[in-house]
C-alpha cells in the first residue's frame, strides 16, 4: 500500500463537505453526511468511510439522491414519529431521526422513528452513538440491497442489513455494536477476487447457492452462521427488513435497486431505517446502570485471552483505540478517494 | 426411541399444572409456566418444553423459586415499566411484561418492560408472539448464566442469551424468530458426550477456550459465528444482557448462579428479561403494514430452495408445521419426563 497517505481529519472532513456541495447537496444534509463519513473513517471502519463520498456525489449528480431534501416528520403516538426522507442522502435523515428519537424518550422512556424514502446511511453506528452521547441506549437497523442468500436459499434475498447498537459507559467511550447480519461484506468478495484469494469457508455461495470458498465463483454470501447455523443470521436479516422497512413503508430488499451494481443511477432506490433511543433513568435509574455497565465492562475486559499479543475486547473498543491512533496519525486515504478529494 | 411416547395436549398441560401446583405453585403462575411450556412442546422446541416441568417442580420445592410470588408493576413513563417478578417463575413475569407492553404500545405506539428478579423463562418466543397475537411486533430478550466464551476468550462469560421476535402476519401464523446467540446450547454438549459423537467445528471450546470438536473436552460454549465471526455472536449477547439485566438492574451473566451446574437450589438467581411491544399502527399503518409482510413472506418463500426436499422457510414456517403434526398426534414426551408426570 505504498500510494496510502494519512490526511487530518479536519483537513478530510473539509474536502468530503465542499466535494459533496460541488454535486449540489445542501448545506444540511452535506454536513450530515460528512458527520457521518468522518465517524467511519475514525474509528476504521474505511468501507463505510470518506471513500464512499465519490459514490454519493454520483448519486447526486445522477439523481438517485435528491440534493435539497426537506425531510417531514410525524409524531404518531407518545413513543413514535415516522420521517420522510425525501430521497435525500440517509445520514442526514438518520441523525434527525436518532435526535428526535432521543427526544421523545427523553419525555416517554422510549422513542422510535421509523424512516422511509432514505437512501444508504453508511455505518449504523454512527447514529446509535449518537443516543448514547445523550445517555440514551440507541438501536439502528437499516434495509440493503439484496445480496444475501436466504439459509438453504438459491438467489439473494436479504440485504447485509447491519444491527447497530450503542449504550453509555459513565466516563468511557460507549459500548458500540455495529454488525453485518452477514459474515462478510459483497465488497470482501470483490476484494478476494483481485487478490486471487480463497474466500474462508462457509461465507458466499456459488450462483446455485451451494457454498464455496472461490471468489470467483461467489455469487452471492451466505447469512452469519455460514451453512449450519445461517437460519441464525438470516433470521436477524429478516428482523432487520421487518423493522426498516415493512414497518415502516420502505421497499424491501428482493425489490430494492442495487446500491452498485446497476445502471440505474436515476431512480430512488426508498431505503427504511428504524431508529429506536431507551432512556436508562426509565428502567433502574441512571446511577445503578452506570455502576452495572461499569461492573459488567470490567469483567468482560479481564476475561484471559486466547490471543497471544491482544486482550479480550468490548465491542467498540478496537474502534477507539483506532481512533486515537488516527487522532494522532491521521486518516489514511486511499489513492482513488485522494484523487477524487484532490488531495 | 422406542420409550417414547406420545400424549394429547390437554392431558398433557394438565399434569404439567398439576405437578407443579403440588411443588406450591400459586394458580397463576403455575397456569402461566403451563402456557409457555406447552407453546415451545407444540411448536418442537422439546429443550425448552414440558421436559422443564420436573426442574421447575424441584427448584420450586427446594426454595430458588417463589411458588407465590406478588408480581409488582410500576409505570415509569408513557412508554416504559418495570415489573419486579418476586423470584417467581419466569413465565409468569415474562407474560404479564409482554401483555403490560401491548396495552402500553397500543397508546404510546412502543411499549417496554423491564423485568429484574425473574427467573428461567422457557422459551422467549412464547412471549413475542404474544405481542404477534395482539396485532403488535413483539421483542423479548433474556440473560442467563456464563456458559459462552467471549469472542477470543477462554472463560464462559455470557449466558446462551436468546433474542426473540414476533411479527403478526394477516391470515397466518405470524413470523416468529427465536435464537440464541451461541450456535447451540449447552444441552447438546452433554448429548454427544453421551453419544460419544464429534461436536460440529467450531461451536465449543476446551477448558483454555480453544475451538475443539470432542464433546468430552468441551467445556465452553463458542457465540455464533465461530472461530472467525464469533464477534458478531458475542456482541449480540452482549446486547440481550445489557437490555436484560444491566438495564432492568438484573444479575449479570458472570455473577448469576447456574440453572443446573450447581449445588445451590435455594437462593434465587434475579435473571433479568426485557419486553419490547411496537404498533405498526403507529408507523406505516396497519394496512400497508400488511400488504408488505405479506408480498416479503410470499417472495422469500418463492425463493428457489437448495435443500432437495423442503422449501426455503420463514422463521417459524418449520415450528408452525410441527404444530399442525403435534395437534394430530400428540407430543412426544421422553421417559424422564413421562415417568415425572405419571404418564
Amino acid at each position: 500500500m505504498t500510494e496510502t497517505m494519512t490526511v487530518d481529519a479536519g483537513v478530510l472532513a473539509a474536502r468530503v463537505t465542499a466535494a459533496l456541495r460541488a454535486a449540489g447537496a445542501s448545506a444540511e444534509s452535506a454536513a450530515a453526511t460528512t458527520e457521518a463519513l468522518m465517524y467511519a473513517s475514525r474509528i476504521g471502519v474505511d468501507s463505510h468511510g470518506v471513500r464512499l463520498a465519490a459514490h454519493y456525489a454520483a448519486m447526486l449528480r445522477q439523481g438517485r439522491l435528491n440534493p435539497i431534501p426537506v425531510l417531514t416528520t410525524r409524531r404518531t403516538a407518545a413513543a413514535t414519529a415516522v420521517l420522510d426522507a425525501d430521497d435525500g442522502l440517509g445520514h442526514f435523515a438518520c441523525y434527525r431521526a436518532m435526535e428526535l428519537a432521543v427526544g421523545i424518550a427523553a419525555e416517554s422512556g422510549l422513542g422510535a422513528v421509523g424512516i422511509v424514502r432514505s437512501s444508504h446511511c453508511g455505518a449504523a453506528g454512527a447514529y446509535a452513538l449518537k443516543a448514547a452521547e445523550a445517555g440514551m441506549i440507541g438501536i439502528v437497523t437499516s434495509n440493503s440491497d439484496a445480496n444475501v442468500a436466504p439459509f438453504e436459499g438459491a438467489v439473494p434475498f436479504h440485504g447485509t442489513n447491519p444491527i447497530a447498537m450503542a449504550a453509555p459507559v459513565a466516563g468511557q467511550q460507549p459500548w458500540l455494536l455495529d454488525l453485518a447480519t452477514s459474515s462478510i461484506p459483497f465488497n470482501r468478495v470483490r476484494l478476494y477476487r483481485s487478490l486471487n484469494r480463497p474466500l474462508p469457508a462457509g461465507v458466499a455461495a456459488d450462483a446455485q447457492g451451494r457454498p464455496t470458498t472461490d471468489a470467483h465463483a461467489a455469487e452471492m454470501l451466505l447469512p452469519l452462521g455460514g451453512p449450519d447455523y445461517g437460519f441464525k443470521g438470516a433470521g436477524l436479516a429478516g428482523m432487520v427488513t421487518i423493522l426498516s422497512a415493512v414497518l415502516t413503508g420502505a421497499t424491501t430488499d428482493p425489490h430494492m435497486i442495487p446500491m452498485t451494481e446497476t445502471d440505474d443511477r436515476s431512480t430512488a432506490r426508498n431505503v427504511g431505517q428504524f431508529c429506536l433511543a431507551i432512556d436508562p433513568a426509565r428502567f433502574v435509574g441512571r446511577a445503578a446502570y452506570e455502576a452495572a455497565m461499569a461492573d459488567y465492562l470490567g469483567l468482560l475486559r479481564q476475561v484471559p485471552s486466547t490471543g497471544d499479543s491482544r486482550p479480550v475486547m468490548a465491542p467498540g473498543d478496537r474502534e477507539w483505540e483506532t481512533a486515537r491512533h488516527r487522532a494522532r496519525d491521521g486518516i489514511p486515504i486511499d489513492p482513488d478517494t485522494r484523487r477524487f478529494l484532490g488531495l
